[in-house]
This record gives structure tokens, C-alpha cells and sequence, in this order.
């Protein structure tokens, strides 16, 4: 069996991440010891939110309350520093289980397997994983080790990231917000008893349809340094940007929100998968950390209005702060075809920390 | 009748409200021309959420779709900036309807009137607002208005922030975070079926009860300008902040965020009316635009852990950015003594663009 990654899966210096802040250095952060981050904000959700999850401390993961054994179990996780994503959506209709690793450091493979051993049952387990070198590693070893003990498992990676073709620490393309309605399109088809070959090839497809891409206006600053993960100026954004702030396609001026939403629109319809012609697209306009709601309505407005122009029509559509870079100012824009079974999914009832819907 | 406040209820420059940004300063948000930022947003929102509200545009207001004119109508509003404050809480089990004035700024005593003339039944209408000069003048006159067509109305003002006894455009305390969860509990008294009296009594209660006290790390950028609402040093934050960055306590350096929720807690704790003594508290973590999920379940891990220290229990929570100030970076904490009407009222289903549960 291959070693574990336990490298970054993002660019931020790995020396910052061990603690090598400079002394006195003010971090404008709600944080205590940055060591302590991801454990004390998990502890915060899963009290929270005791109705809906458990937390699991050693190794760190959360599971659904009143699990579904009699189902196939539906796993993500990854770094963290993209909160909600992964743990905000664990609870009926998505998620069974969430493992979290350090900040922008994937979870290791024996960290996920216990996750996926205290949900799986019979029928099985289907893991959903970002495309990031170290996430795809470490799942693929924990499969491994599932598989090993007689469990059926399959993994499904996501890549929806327009912006780039390969990137730091990912070949191919990244996976980011379209991951949100892939686990809660696929945890809906799982919570109507979907089998594991079926499930894992609506994954596949949503994988294949699903296109995002994101732009900047400031950089999110990592806990541990204090400092922006990258710096752009004060007349600077950063566009096609990654969720760990991984080089985009280009560094341009501010513009009109129109324009930036056209532009992000222009890139993903350009790629030629999302084009409306059945039952329309899902609009999912995400926040990346410290956007605020009346900016992101306002950049739905814009792209819903935009999409109509085209032919597009938005049948359904998602608007919040759901895939986050820690406090990264900024938004991305994701599209997916919609048809009559995904339509269903879509509006099939969800009760988790971060997304509720129909119950 | 006395003259309408046109004024604005807060500190920002009115010269920079009417256009005089710099020519070429960059404004790094989403935006097109910050004078249709509030009716592009709330235009997104109404589309996001045609299933809950509708959107009225001259005079500009949100209604609750489906409305029960068989019972009393909940009413708010206020200056813009703080989304999805009003218009977010729109829908099932909370407000009939939300007027929205621009930026900082009252809306007018005529489209409060309007906004009360969509929702109002027999049974009356409750307003409910935060205790801004503007806010109250013309919610006062908007009721005088509405009093004069032969329709009930009472009006509750909310003042829960216990930062400041009186502040810019304030006499008296500033209504901030606790209108939300003053805003759930009263909505679903409403929906029960409770009488003027009653649900103006309820309010009165629970604006009588219910404390607050944020802190900004960073202030919000005031789209008019580009500027900060207020400077901070990149060592320094304002604790007891207003949601228009109105000044606070006191200016002070940054801290382990165990230190600043204590802060926040003892300020709200001192002033003597959260006890916690009949069926614990709820508490209530808000972010104020542009503070990431992550810090705000850290936040409320924080809080519980220090609340059952002192022997309170937390028996209900919300955490989210539901009022904000811009993209300001920074917390609140609301507390709130829970009895077991409290207690069924909390719990009752809840469906709105910003606040869904049990339905």
C-alpha cells in the first residue's frame, strides 16, 4: 500500500502551519490556539446542532444522528477552511459522514475509515472527494482498507472547477462549491434506497455536469501565519481563484458585479457541459467566507437575469455561504443541467446543520 | 403629523450617500451602482425565494406569499446593510412582511404604510423596530397613518444592545441581533393565532429581555464611498460595536477569542436581567457580514462552555450571519431567557429565506 499523504493540499507554507507566526503578530480572527481551530468549531456545531449530528474526537469525524444502516452510506470530507462544507452537511438527505482534516490538509486514511466504518452498513458506502492530490490519495488508501474488511465501497471524485486545468497539489481539475448540490442530489437518491452501483453512477454523471468558478476580492487569511494566503491589491482581484487561493486565470480590476458575474457565467458555458435544454439549471452562487448575504442576492439577480438573456432558464437555485476559503472575500457561481429525476432529488427534503429544506 | 425622518440613522457621511465617491477609488464588492444595491438584492432574494415571498417595487417592501389574513400581521423594516435582516425572515411563523429603506437610512412612513396595507387582516398588525430615531419617527408615523384607516397596529421597539446607554441617532439603547430571535417568537405566537393584545405583550416581554453585545475586527465598507464605516488599526478592534459601526465601549487590541466572548458575555450578564434560572437560555451567535461559519460555531463553543460554567444552560442556539453591518467582520451575542412557552414558540416550524425549521 502506497504512503499516506500527509502533505498540505494547498500552497500555504508548511512552516506557518506548525506554528511559526511571528511573536506579537495580531491574528484578527474569532480563533483561541489555531492548533485548536477545526476541533473547537466542530465541538460549536455539533452542540449547536445535537439534534442532527454526533461528533466523533479521536480520529476527528461527525456522523449522522438516527443513521440509516438499511441504506448505501454517503461520505465526504477533506481539509478544512471550507466551512460549512463538510461537516455543515451531515443529517437526513446528504451526508452520513463528515471527516475533517487540518486546515487546507486532508484527513488521513485511517481518520477516514473509522468514519466510514461507524455509518457503513450492508449495502454498502459511496465517498465523494474534491479532486486534490492528497484528498484522492487518502481516500483511495482508506477505500483500501474498507474494501480489506469486506465492506463494498465506491469513490466518486469531484472536479467542477473551470478556472484551470491543473493547479497546486491537483491534477486536473479542482473540486469546490459544485460538491454542495452533488452530496445533496446524491444523498437524496441514497435516502430513497438507491444500491451502490446506481448511486455511484448518478455521482459520476453530476460529476460530469456540474461546472463552477470563483472569483476574489481578498484572500482569506490563514490562522496560523496571520497573514492573506495571497496577496492582491487594494485595486486587485484574483480571478478563477481556488478555494485554498491557488492561482486563478488571471489578476484584473474591480468591475461592475455584472460583469464579474458575466464573466464567471462566460467561462462555464464556454466549457460547453451546462446548457439548459432540458428542465433547466441550477444556480448556486456561493460565498467564500466573508461575503455578505446582500452580495451574493445581488450576483444571483445578476447571473439569473443574465442566463435568461441566453435561453437559460434557472429552475431551481441555491444562494448562501456553503463552501467557504476561512474568510476569503468573494463569491463562485455553479451550474448544473437539471432534468425530471434530478429536479425530484433536488427538492427532496434535507435537515442538516447547514442546509434545510422540506422538513 | 410631524415632518418624516429622511436622515440617516447612522454616522456615514450622507455627502457619500448621494454619489460623492471618489472618481476611479475601487470599490472591491459586489455591486453595480451602489444606488440600486438594495433593489438588485432584494430582487435576488424574491427570485431565490419566489416559493416564500414576493417583492413589491414602488414603494419597495417583501411579502409573505400565501399570507394568513386571519391572523395578526408581523410587520419590520428598517435602513438596509444589515441582510437578510428584514426581509430574510419573511415567510411562515415569522414576518408578514419587511420594509427595506436604502443603505443606513429609514424607510419612509409611506411605504411602511403600503407594506402594512398588503398584510393586514381584521386581527390587526404588530410592527416590530429597532430602536433607531429615524426607525421609530417613521414607523410612529406610518402607524398613525394606518391607525387612521380603521386597521389595529401596535408598536414594540427593540433595544437589546447593552453596549452604550445612548449613541449616534440612538436615544437609548440600539436595536441590534435580538430582534431575530424576538422576531421567530413573536412570528409563531401570530401564527398560533394570539391576539393583538397578547402578541404586543409577548414583544414587550421579550424586547424587555433579550441582551446583546457584538465586537468588529474589521468595519464594513460603505458602498458609497469604498471607504471603512470607521478606521481600525491592524491591532486593534471595537468592542461594543454598533451594526453601523457606530463607536463602542472601547478600542482595543485583539485577543484569544475565550477572553472576547467573556468580554461580550459579562457585559450582557452584568446587566442583570439574563438569568437563566427557569428553563436555560437560548443563545445566539450572529456574524456580522464578513466572519466565516468556522468562527462563529467556534464563537458558540466558546459562549456554552463559559455560559455552563457559570451554571446557565444553553437549551436552545442559533448561530449564522443573519444581522450584519456590510461585510463588517466581527460577532454578536444575543441571550435570552427561555420559559417553556419560550421554549414551544422556539420550536414551532419556521420557513423563511434565512430561518427554516421543522417544516
Amino acid at each position: 500500500m502506497a504512503r499516506a499523504a500527509t502533505g498540505p493540499d494547498d500552497r500555504v507554507d508548511p512552516a506557518g502551519r506548525s506554528g511559526a507566526r511571528e511573536e506579537g503578530t495580531a491574528v484578527k480572527k474569532i480563533v483561541n490556539d489555531p492548533a485548536d481551530l477545526v476541533s473547537e468549531s466542530l465541538a460549536g456545531l455539533a452542540a449547536a446542532h445535537a439534534d442532527l449530528v454526533e461528533l466523533h474526537t479521536d480520529p476527528l469525524f461527525v456522523t449522522r444522528r438516527f443513521g440509516r444502516p438499511d441504506k448505501v452510506a454517503v461520505v465526504s470530507g477533506g481539509g478544512s477552511g471550507h466551512e460549512p462544507l463538510h461537516a455543515g452537511f451531515v443529517g437526513v438527505g446528504m451526508l452520513d459522514a463528515a471527516v475533517p482534516g487540518p486546515v487546507f490538509t486532508s484527513p488521513t486514511p485511517d481518520a477516514i475509515a473509522a468514519a466510514v466504518a461507524a455509518v457503513a452498513g450492508p449495502a454498502g458506502v459511496l465517498a465523494l472527494v474534491k479532486n486534490y492530490t492528497g484528498d484522492v490519495l487518502n481516500f483511495e488508501m482508506a477505500a483500501e482498507l474498507v474494501a480489506a474488511g469486506g465492506t463494498p465501497i465506491d469513490t466518486v471524485t469531484i472536479a467542477d472547477d473551470v478556472a484551470v486545468a491543473d493547479s497546486t497539489f491537483t491534477a486536473g481539475r479542482r473540486g469546490v462549491a459544485g460538491t454542495v448540490p452533488i452530496e445533496k442530489l446524491v444523498g437524496a437518491a441514497a435516502e430513497r434506497g438507491d444500491a451502490l452501483p446506481e448511486l455511484a453512477e448518478l455521482a459520476r454523471r453530476l460529476a460530469g455536469s456540474t461546472r463552477s468558478m470563483g472569483l476574489a476580492l481578498r484572500a482569506g487569511v490563514v490562522p496560523h501565519t496571520g497573514r492573506e494566503s495571497f496577496p492582491l491589491a487594494a485595486d486587485e482581484l484574483e480571478f478563477g481563484v481556488g478555494i485554498h487561493g491557488e492561482p486563478g486565470r488571471e489578476t484584473r480590476g474591480p468591475g461592475r458585479a455584472d460583469e464579474l458575474v458575466d464573466a464567471l457565467l462566460a467561462a462555464i458555458l464556454t466549457d460547453g457541459v451546462v446548457r439548459g435544454d432540458q428542465q433547466g439549471v441550477l444556480l448556486f452562487v456561493n460565498g467564500l467566507g466573508g461575503t455578505p448575504p446582500a452580495e451574493l442576492y445581488l450576483a444571483y439577480h445578476s447571473a439569473s437575469r443574465r442566463l435568461a438573456e441566453q435561453g437559460i432558464d434557472v429552475t431551481r437555485s441555491l444562494v448562501g455561504t456553503f463552501v467557504t476559503s476561512l474568510d476569503m472575500q468573494g463569491i463562485s457561481v455553479t451550474l448544473l443541467d437539471l432534468d425530471a429525476e434530478l429536479l425530484e432529488l433536488w427538492d427532496a427534503p434535507v435537515c442538516t446543520p447547514a442546509l434545510r429544506k422540506g422538513m
